[in-house]
């Protein structure tokens, strides 16, 4: 479970893939690997949390991250770019943006 | 706060929008104002979680809802529409994507 928290101060990531829906399941499969081997045991990881598009054109990860140099880091690991290589191969376009969370609204559960 | 769990069955809107960095915060207060007084009043709404991006060239909520037909209702409210008109005004577009959660990893807290 993930929890999204305006005190927190992590560095939010979305990471938007544009893909062929025909091609999405096998993206998400490859993201999700990749999440689970490599990236999710990296120094400053918080959460990632893969989302399927109800169209099928695209497959977002909204990641959070305990500070910049940690994505650094983990943006210039080899096997991180083992795994990107391997999801890029798949997709048609990447949009990351880089947040943070400003407000938050939530009912109680 | 805010979760996000792969078993809870909600619909996630991430919506997008693109601005003008010297209107961003604006932007910000207007979605923000137009949540807390209207939205998050509405039947099905779980959660708004909205983000300015580092570049303040993106502002983008991600929100929760219990069903389609809670989304369908609070986006033909009169209520809303005035809101969204007055964030409209600030834009350049905005890009809502539709999705559901298919899994998540999380370190422990």
């Amino acid at each position: 479970m993930t929890r999204l928290d305006e005190a927190d101060g992590h560095i939010v990531v979305i990471n938007t893939f544009t893909v062929d829906p025909a091609k999405a399941e096998e993206l998400l499969r490859v993201l999700v690997e990749g999440t689970e081997q490599v990236v999710s045991k990296r120094r400053g990881f918080v959460s990632a949390n893969w989302h399927m598009a109800e169209d099928k054109r695209h497959v977002t990860n909204y990641a959070q991250w305990r500070d910049r140099g940690a994505i650094a880091a983990m943006l210039a690991d080899p096997e991180v770019r083992d795994h990107m290589l391997r999801a890029g191969a798949l997709i048609d376009r990447v949009d990351p943006i880089v947040y943070r969370l400003r407000r938050t609204f939530s009912t109680p559960e």
